[in-house]
């Protein structure tokens, strides 16, 4: 398989069309079945693969970022009888483990975009599904804010991977219907062990779609609900959206040069370093200054390549299970613009979410982070937040010797007491100190402080502090150890130590309903020669193992 | 291996010893090493298996029902130099996956029936540590309200797992030093992956534990504690305690006859019928006449037989995948029997959150439970918690030709409306409505109604109801499509929809944690022939697939 590039515009799709239609979109799913990352699978029935994702996702962002007149999209299918099948299943079946739970995890954060901008965005999103909606494809409509079925006697949702796979849907499905939709645990029960799943006004009662609407009265129905979505919408009429344009990326051997983070990569020590610079401009002196720059604006163009790079890191590294994080840069330059981000403007807060989504996807990528905070770095404000969403920290006490530069600071920033709330949502210092409100009292008033190595010690920034003689042993051995555990454990036990606190529904589709599915991923009852999601399409019946584990 | 018996008494004991000292219990851990239930396996350093963890299990149970005068209960070590070593390495390497599953569901349990005695029963638990307390070891004492290390330059807590046998702390230990002791979540990372442990005052400094004390004056400070924790107890002072007298329990072939339960197993079909029978006698006049009646009050037995026969459906009877829960009996028993335990009384109060924790091992069984509601059943107040507990019910419309009985009823009592919540903290008609408080206004308006098949539809209470002619049938497709489906896929799908709503540190260890810690269970780089569990102890160092998932 070919590296995944996780870089697309609309220029380029192959399975999606972005239909713009002044306060209303339309998304229309269009898979060409012969489109596939995988090559000999055929994306019939719009049945998607990670490929058909990353142009979904990219359709997403683009509509935030692209279109502030946007306040409703309609997603809905470009073929008759089908709304969308879900995700491939020989794809599935051909796909090794890795890939099947990276898949998965970004079809899942793809869905919660989806939510965040109805959420957080004033767009805001209506599923209006005509044809079969099965398994992925009803996952895909559960993540819109409003359901729409047409009731023709066949169109109908269903979630048929227990009877038909032998595997969970596993992009949300199970946590949306249970706690988004509150779908009575019975009905779910049998509505996700019913293969031809459920139509017509049951759906409804079942509360598994929000209307059915007949035929007839199809696409003025669509229209009209897209148009009452629209009017709730906080979004400005007048803006004038900002370009994505492409990344500025190099690879380089082992190395990928962004303009704001490099990636380089220690393929011996089976470990990278993830350098993130700071702005490399002065601080734009107005909110519409900040407009004018478009996706140049610093703290955007960083989300944009950090998230690439660990996008990059999770489906064509997975032999790296350590990354480092480093910073450089102005920490006055970084706080300037997260005072930017703070304003109450369309984009800056588009900014804001999109910083924080990107953040998420770090606390759920299964590689240890360990941030390192030395003369030279810029752990301020917004770059600060990597400190806290790192596994641990490392903090040099005072200088070195033979460097001149001063010692090295954290300096916090508002950025870090509420623009960025993980998924249980807490921000990532209330959940270091859980249930601590002191802790985070004595942390806001040293905002815009800079906080050398005791001071962060003491107020639990940072996990420890080295003084220089001893910092590279020190290091060298900490990521020997690290190295030399079995990944495995590790994946597990930071999915467990990152979460502490609330969950929500979001937490429970990473924390619990993944941990099943990737169980059930390597189960010979699913992937076994005899398995179900092996011979699906064969004509074999699969054959199980009926001991409950 | 033979099949495994829970139950047991301090007569029998080989690993325990309780010793009572007026308020305070001690419940020493003095592991006879040559009593594992795994042939070839010695449990050295007070490692345990599943037989240890059943006597624990049982002189938990006896505390709280045979000792309203203890108040404060100290947990230690009966030998020099360990506290506990925790899980028995050699018995995980042996074990096969389901063991190992079933063997860390039924040791959390067992942690949490400490708490809810600390929480709920004012029995207050110490751990009192002094030598090595690692991994399970340390879980144990997590589960204590407080805990005790000496100070001795020797003696330290550890979660060794992950650097030490590439697997998890599987017995909540995570979760417990992240939401319960709520150690900072970089230390948490530091902690679990340093083999030795911490000890001293940075054991407290990180919270790992309470207090360390100083050998001098350990006896003493210990004692003072459980003199501290036991003045804080609302247990009488001058009750007498009631005895658990050994189960009437016959074998007869495939069924288990108890006296208010039994237990048939259709092994041809893979699946087993659960019936629940009223109280045999009258109801107690008074919560005094109750006492007299001791290990025979209706729900304690009950609840003691239903125990019984879950947890041997797990341990060895692998192969029943669905469970039908019947009963029979009279309703207004039952009712007069739930109004008794809603008085406040020490007994009937014991005896409340014993059936409640019962009720949450159906939670966490991985089997699909269906109730049949059907003339002569008697699902009615704490039974008719079945309906609710239940993946999916179905309920026959009036009556049988030829069968004089009445149509069915569901009668719900208080006991449905607070006496049992569920690990998520909610009632399971909470659950079951989520966010809908007019539903459960509603159904609390019916308390004491029986409500036939229309009326218990229309109240959401059942799945399915269906006419006599239609029964036979309907239930046969049922079980025959239930029966067919992936055993794997069913738990994990069971295990995401049974818990809708908030999630608690109880249901993330069984939900977030477990699902992690089977996957782990599964996985090469754990228990392949390289792997870290089966080497451990060997002298060969682990091979590990370093990518990661």
């Amino acid at each position: 398989m070919k590296p995944i590039d996780f870089q697309t515009d609309p220029g380029r799709y192959r399975h999606w069309r972005l239909e713009i239609d002044g306060e209303v979109a339309f998304l229309v799913m269009d898979v060409d079945q012969a489109g596939s990352l995988f090559d000999g699978v055929e994306l019939k029935l719009n049945s998607y693969d990670l490929g058909v994702d990353i142009e979904l996702n990219d359709a997403v962002q683009r509509l935030r970022f692209e279109h502030p007149e946007v306040r409703a999209v309609v997603i809905r299918s470009g073929k008759d009888n089908v709304f969308c099948a879900g995700a491939n299943i020989r794809m599935l079946g051909k796909a090794t483990h890795g890939h099947k739970v990276n898949f998965c995890k970004y079809t899942n954060e793809t869905r919660l975009a989806i939510e965040d901008a109805c959420e957080n965005s004033g767009q805001v999103y209506l599923a209006a599904v005509k044809g079969s909606c099965a398994g992925g494809g009803y996952e895909l409509a559960l993540a819109a804010d409003h359901i729409l079925l047409v009731d023709d006697r066949r169109s109908s949702v269903s979630l048929p991977e227990t009877p038909l796979l032998g595997v969970l849907p596993g992009t949300g499905g199970l946590s949306r219907i249970s706690d988004k939709r509150k779908v009575r645990r019975d009905r779910a029960d049998v509505f996700c062990t019913t293969e031809e799943g459920v139509r017509g006004a049951k759906a409804v009662e079942w509360r598994l779609v929000d209307e059915v609407v007949p035929n007839s009265k199809w696409a003025e129905t669509v229209a009209a609900r897209a148009r009452e979505l629209a009017a709730r919408s906080d979004r400005p009429r007048d803006a004038k959206g900002i370009t994505l344009t492409p990344l500025d990326r190099r690879q380089n051997g082992d190395a990928i040069a962004y303009s704001h983070v490099n990636l380089d990569i220690d393929r011996q020590r089976g470990m990278a370093t993830l350098t993130l610079r700071g702005p490399a401009n002065s601080v734009p002196a107005s909110v519409a200054a900040a407009h004018a720059q478009g996706a140049a604006f610093w703290p955007l163009a960083l989300a944009r390549e950090l998230e690439d790079a660990i996008l990059h890191l999770r489906a064509n590294e997975p032999a790296i299970g350590l990354v480092i994080f480093r910073t450089e840069g102005d920490a006055q330059s970084v706080l300037g613009h997260d005072a930017l981000l703070g304003q109450g403007d369309w984009l800056m807060r588009e900014v804001r979410h999109y910083v924080k989504r990107v953040l998420k996807r770090i606390d759920v990528t299964s590689r240890s982070f360990i941030a390192l905070i030395e003369p030279g770095t810029c752990f301020a404000g917004t770059l600060a937040e990597l400190v806290v969403a790192a596994d641990r920290s490392l903090m040099l006490i005072g200088t070195r010797e033979g460097d001149n530069r001063p010692a090295a600071t954290i300096m916090l920033s508002e950025a870090n007491f509420g623009f960025y709330p993980m998924g249980n949502g807490l921000t990532r210092l209330q959940t270091r100190f859980l249930g601590d409100k002191a802790a985070i009292e004595r942390l806001s008033k040293k905002i815009g402080t800079p906080l050398e190595a005791d001071e962060a010690d003491e107020l639990g920034l940072v996990t420890g502090t080295v003084e220089s003689y001893d910092w590279d042993d020190e290091l060298r051995v900490m990521l020997e150890e690290r190295l030399s555990f079995s990944p495995d454990a590790l994946t597990g036990m930071e999915a467990n130590l990152r979460f502490a606190g609330p969950e929500t529904m979001e937490t429970k589709i990473f924390g619990r309903l993944s941990a099943w599915q990737n169980w059930i991923f390597q189960r010979p009852n699913a992937v076994g020669a005899q398995g179900a999601l092996k011979l699906y399409g064969s004509g074999v019946q699969a054959t199980f193992d009926k001991e409950r584990v």
